[in-house]
């Protein structure tokens, strides 16, 4: 069965001295503005600077100043963007930043990214742009475009694996499968100690975790079916270098690397990705917010034959 | 503006006893053939042996006991098979194989493969088979399952390049570009000399050429437009020995090679393909028909950072 692990972002940051998401806006206000794009909050956790929500399609966390919602499958974000400006007005909005990354099953989506940044055009002017070949993996970025300009030390990372190794995919759709067998085979005690952990194990599989501590998130959500596997890792904490435990874990044919404002890029890639993968894209864009965006794809080069995937053809199968 | 180059195509066998497809059926009938699926004919090209219409969305190839359709764009290639069948009935056919390339605007199409091979299992029990991996170029194949068994000696290749060279772009979308600049760019006279020749140079820019030669054919369908270029070439002609030639033409960033019953596939890419491509696929696999299908999508390595592409986000734009 396919899943669209593939996900839709948005960013959205406010005037400080306006409102604060944290302290002004309650869980309900939240769990509304989830339902609008088709998800729904399955649990939350929460400390000083940060409270973060898990979603049935994948996350929201919300600082003081700023929030950040992912959602994967057939969620329409938009309508959740346009009932946060119905409730609190376009004006609270100091930055705006929406993301999709290229899909699998793009004709059962309700809407595309064109569709997308024509309904936010509407309330907020802005700029499109692709990371990434039309015939590779890439990844659109819409952005206010406006006064705003990024501080250099607000960094985000992104890490995309795609076809895991079959060890690996065999491992993480175990019938029966706990949070606490995934964690330790995420090995999320190593990558991110110290942080408290909120997960769920979907049915029959599927996984999704956020993480915080002080500031930092991390989330990972994982469709592990083999052939249409993916695994996303989003965090504010330096991704690259967890590069090569999480190639270790997941042995992934393919991978994407997304940065914001990650000065080093090249000389991290260059230490942490192994000689074995292969960039096919190589992007770097100072977009008119001031972030310095990258993006890389990689792939394992194959040298021996492997079969085709045949298809049941039966029913509603959403592998066609 | 975004074009979609990638072609659905169907091969159909008569029980040759029972009907000459050249012979008994006018061109009134592959006319409405053809309109079916939302495509018109433009011209066409007869030899003893094939007769070549040049389509609007690519093309159509009559023999005598079979024919080939291939169309792009938003085509609905299966009601041109209902079609077929209406006519002559679903008894005439004695072996039907239809493919589908993946496609990068296919919110756009009016159906997916899943809903094509629903449709075609209505009259045709078959089998369906994906080659490639979901996140990378791949190629879907559904085939008839039913007694017959292909003839080595039936061989068929399929090159499609992606990302062709700025260069390569820059001279197939010159305004006024006339058919013969084209086939003297594409090295026509090198690559099918003696073949007959009938093509279409479209506004604003476009190519499309249909070749014969007594039973063999090739046709060329070039979406230049820089960013989202695409050129398919399909013929009975070892395609693989003439890389070389078509690699210096295009310099495409990345090229996919399909093959039936190509038994030195891997002899031939080895001595063909350049070092400088890595493949990410390579499937072999022998379908319940008896042909021997191999794929291959090769990419060109990157070491230097390109820019994002910035996307017109006014009017109805076919890039997002």
């Amino acid at each position: 069965m396919f899943f669209e692990g593939s996900e839709k972002k948005v960013e959205i940051l406010v005037h400080q001295n306006q409102l604060s998401l944290l302290n002004d806006l309650s869980d309900d206000f939240w769990s509304e503005l989830v339902n609008r794009c088709n998800a729904q909050i399955l649990s939350s956790i929460s400390n000083d600077k940060c409270k973060a929500f898990l979603l049935s399609e994948s996350s929201l966390f919300v600082w003081d100043d700023y929030f950040l919602i992912l959602t994967c499958g057939e969620t329409n974000l938009v309508n959740s963007v346009k009932y946060f400006i119905e409730e609190l007005g376009v004006n609270t909005i100091k930055h705006l930043t929406y993301q999709r990354k290229n899909e699998y099953f793009s004709h059962a989506q309700p809407s595309c990214f064109g569709d997308d940044v024509k309904q936010l055009a509407k309330y907020i002017p802005g700029r499109a742009m692709r990371f990434g070949a039309m015939d590779s993996h890439h990844t659109f970025v819409f952005h206010q475009d406006n006064q705003f300009k990024a501080c250099i030390d607000d960094k985000t990372y992104e890490f995309f694996a795609y076809q895991i190794s079959q060890d690996a995919s065999n491992h993480l759709t175990k019938p029966g499968l706990t949070a606490h067998d995934i964690r330790t085979f995420l090995k999320l005690d190593e990558l991110i100690p110290d942080f408290q952990l909120d997960d769920f194990v979907f049915e029959p599989y599927g996984y999704s975790v956020n993480a915080i501590y002080d500031n930092k998130y991390l989330t990972v959500h994982v469709t592990p079916q083999s052939d249409s596997s993916y695994v996303s890792f989003e965090s504010n904490i330096n991704l690259i270098e967890l590069i090569p435990i999480i190639l270790q874990i997941l042995e992934p044919a393919s991978f994407d690397l997304l940065s914001y404002n990650e000065t080093e890029f090249k000389t991290l890639t260059n230490k942490n990705v192994p000689n074995r993968y292969v960039s096919q894209s190589l992007i770097q864009q100072t977009l008119t917010n001031g972030f310095l965006v990258n993006f890389a794809n990689y792939i394992l080069p194959t040298q021996g034959f492997s079969s085709a995937t045949e298809l049941d053809i039966s029913g509603d199968n959403h592998e066609l």
